[in-house]
Formats: C-alpha cells, structure tokens, sequence
C-alpha cells in the first residue's frame, strides 16, 4: 500500500480519519537524529528509519527546503528550526512559565534543585527545572526523559491516572531495574501508586540512581486532574545536602509549592 | 496541484527532489499552537494554518494517532511528545551538554547569568542557560528566541558568517528598534560587525532592552567556522550587579569559557 492509497481518497472526499503516512514518516526522519547520530548520510537515515533511499531523500530534501535540516551535500543534519516544534509545547502549556518562579522559590527555600515534568507514555519529561549550583548539581535539561515508575514525579503523575489507564499502564510498561531498590513488580508498584494517591506525595529513594532521593507532588488543574508534577531532588548522605529528614523538612513547602502552581493554573482557566 | 501531483511521482519513480507537502502543513499544523492558541478546535486550525478544514482534521487526525496531539473531541492540544523532536536537535546538538559545566563556572566566577545560544535566520535560540538566583534575574528558557541584531550573541554570529550570507542578513533582516538605544540602520549593524569579528567578542548595551547589558564571544568548531555563542548578561546600575567594568571585569573570564568550549567541540570531533 502506498503513501497515495492511504491519503489521496481522503484529501478528494475531503473525508475525516485518513492517516497522513508522510507526516509520519517525515517526524520520524527528525527522530532518527540524535546523540549517537547526529549527522547522517542518506542511507543511514534510511537504514535508521526503514525508509527507502529514494523516500528517505525526498524527506530530507524536504525537511531542508523548510529549514529544519541542513546538509553539506553528504552529511544531513538538524537545524535550530526544530526547537520550534518542541518550543510551541512548551509555549502553548504555560507550565513553564507559571512554575519557573515557584520552583525558584522552593529551591531558595530548601536550597535543593527542584523541577517540573509531565507524563508522556511510560517516561517523565521536564518542562522545567531550577538547579542548585552546588557542585553535585546533575545537569537535567527540558526535554530530558526518565522512566516514570523509578522517579518520584513519576509516582504521582501514574497515582493520578483514572483506573484504566493505570492498568493498562501497569500492564505493558517495561519497569526496568535502575538500581538495586528500583520496583519492578507490577503489584508492588500499584501498591506504592494507591499510597501516593491517598497521601498526596511521593517519595522515591534511590531507584532512579544511587544516592539520589526525590519527593514529589501533584498539580492539578480546575477540575482536580492531575496534570503535572514538582519535585525536590536530594543527594543522600552528602554533608550539609540531605542531613535532615526529607518528609520533615521539605514536603510542606513542596506541597505548597504544588498548590500555588495549580492555583495559578486554574487563574489562567487550564 | 494537489498534495498527490507533487508527491506521488516522486514515490513511484524514487525521484529525488521532490517537495512533501504534506510534511510541510503537518509542521505547520504543529507550530500554530502556541502562548496564545494552546488549545484550538478544527475551525482555529484550520483558520491559523490557511487548510481546509478537512485537511486540517486529517493532519490533526494523523498527530492524535501519533501521540503528538490530543483531544476531548471538540478541542486539540499538544503532547508531550512534541518535546522529541525539539530534544532529538538539542541531543544531537551536543553544545549544551559540552558547554553546560564551562557556562556554570562562568557565571560562578563573574557572578551573572551566561548563556549559549545559535543562529537561526534572524533570530538567535538559546540551547544553553546558567541564571543567578538574583531576584532580578529573568527566567529565559532553553528555545527562546531574540532578534539576532539587537543582542550581544546575535552579534558574535552574524559577525561569523561569511560575507554572502551576511549580506543576505543586512539586505532581508528586520531591524526592529527595541529600546532608543538599537542599531537599526544596516550600514552602522555591519560596522559593528565588522569591529566585533576584530575584536573577537561583542557588548551590547540596552538594546533589547532598558536596564540589560550583554557580552558574547563565539564558539568555533576545529574547522574555526563559528557555531555558537556564548554570553554574560548583566543588570545596568543595580547595586553590586554590574558595578564594575563588565569589559574588564567579564570579557577575558567569557573569552576563556568560550575556548574551552570550543575546544571540547573539537575534541568532539564536530
């Protein structure tokens, strides 16, 4: 079946529902650069994508004639252009920008790194983050991924899901073992996920990675749906970083923090 | 000519060269939601992008079922997932993670925010950021963009560029007047590029906007073609903020962060 059999009764019925194959493939053609490879030539952005040479050149021709690909004549590669995509996200959330100065003010508060995410599939991803410059400070950048079922924000974002799509996330998400305290079994963690829900936070220690331990809280918009997650990061058994009791000492402000963000949230009418 | 004159050729012959329109409207599709247009029905899609509306339900059809887009049945709103694509730039980037560290002992050492930002057309794109946690300090995300003309690091790179493409820039830019104090008029823009591709980094005074001051130096890859630039903003007549001389006090400290990071980037192999 071609391209032209799936999408070309659709555009002269003008009929709803037609899956557009080349917009597929074209976001998978952006997808298939990354850290490992960032510039390709065209067989490896077929072999990458599966994609004949010939269709995997058409894509790219494309993608650089609007400017999102650029090329020696060889090697391809992406442009700054593609920020744009991800940036209409982030523009179009508002989170960022209603979090940024409460996140600044708990991680004043604490004087810990604090962070924004939302669920995407079975990973978290941060929309925003406020990092402390102490010298074991991890680099997180927007965008960066996590699995969800080893992060605290991750906790609360699953606890949050209706019933269904918690079973069904519990059903098929692949719950990789990140360290020797990461939960692995499906039952273990729905457990841990109605905890959460009734208490209203997570805290997650040291599953994502040793030495790292995160607690989290829900935001939520008007109607109660939980739609994001804040969470302080804490490094264990460093002086002066984690001495105290993290429950104690920073889950009030976390929470607070959560609730004047959903405040804020419901103001703007989200 | 419909989307199939253009396309189908091209899949049967495996011609090169040929424009994926619908590539082109699904992008387009993706970029009209935005600050203002976060959630949008059919009609608004369809109004924003200039597609039928017919057109418009497929390509936002076709998003849904890829994740990229969802829907209540009446609204539309992006995912996540939309985030991919503008990490799989910043990923294969590797700017932000090479110039991440060097940024922040940067702004630990002369006490500002610094940045790192590339071109794209007329406007730079931060992909790099380290603030201060002054009150004064402005939350600038990673995929913000400024007029490149107006700030200290659109200067270092259009100062970078060759002579044609430069050209180009002076001829097509907008040079939109920001505060009293923007170079508006070309002929004054290209003698100041030209004393900072002297000088080797760049000050900006108020241009973007009152109260702001801004030096940049570029980052060169092993071929010495400019990539990148790097930054230190500072606040104007803020006491203790910008009290000395920034050229004096900042430029030979961000002259040495932006060697370092050019030589990690050579390193790279980049």
């Amino acid at each position: 079946m071609t391209e032209q059999d799936r999408t070309e009764p659709a555009e002269e019925r003008g009929a709803p529902g037609q899956f557009v194959q080349s917009l597929a493939r074209g976001l998978q053609v952006i997808t298939a650069f990354d850290a490992r490879h960032p510039r390709m030539t065209l067989s490896d952005v077929a072999r990458r994508t599966g994609l004949t040479r010939a269709t995997a050149r058409r894509f790219l021709l494309t993608l650089e004639e609007l400017g999102y690909v650029r090329t020696d004549g060889r090697l391809f590669e992406l442009t700054p252009r593609v920020l744009r995509l991800g940036f209409s996200y982030l523009s179009a959330l508002s989170l960022p920008a209603l979090a940024g100065p409460h996140l600044e003010a708990l991680s004043a508060q604490v004087e810990e790194s604090t962070s924004a995410s939302v669920l995407d599939g079975s990973d978290i991803v941060y929309v925003a983050r406020v990092s402390t410059h102490r010298i074991m400070t991890v680099a997180i950048a927007v965008g960066t991924r996590f699995p969800a079922h080893a992060t605290s924000m991750g906790r609360v974002l699953l606890a949050g899901l209706d019933a269904q799509r918690r079973a069904e996330y519990l059903r098929t998400a692949r719950l990789e073992r990140l360290t020797e305290h990461t939960l692995t079994d499906p039952a273990a963690l729905e457990a841990d996920l109605q905890r959460v829900r009734a208490q209203g936070w997570a805290l997650v220690d040291q599953e994502l990675e040793i030495g790292l331990r995160s607690v989290a809280a829900p935001v939520t918009d008007r109607t109660g749906r939980v739609v994001a997650a804040v969470n302080v990061s804490m490094r264990v058994g460093m002086p002066g970083a984690s001495a105290g009791d993290p429950v104690r000492d920073v889950v009030p402000a976390l929470l607070e923090c959560a609730r004047r963000i959903s405040a804020d949230l419901a103001a703007t009418g989200r």
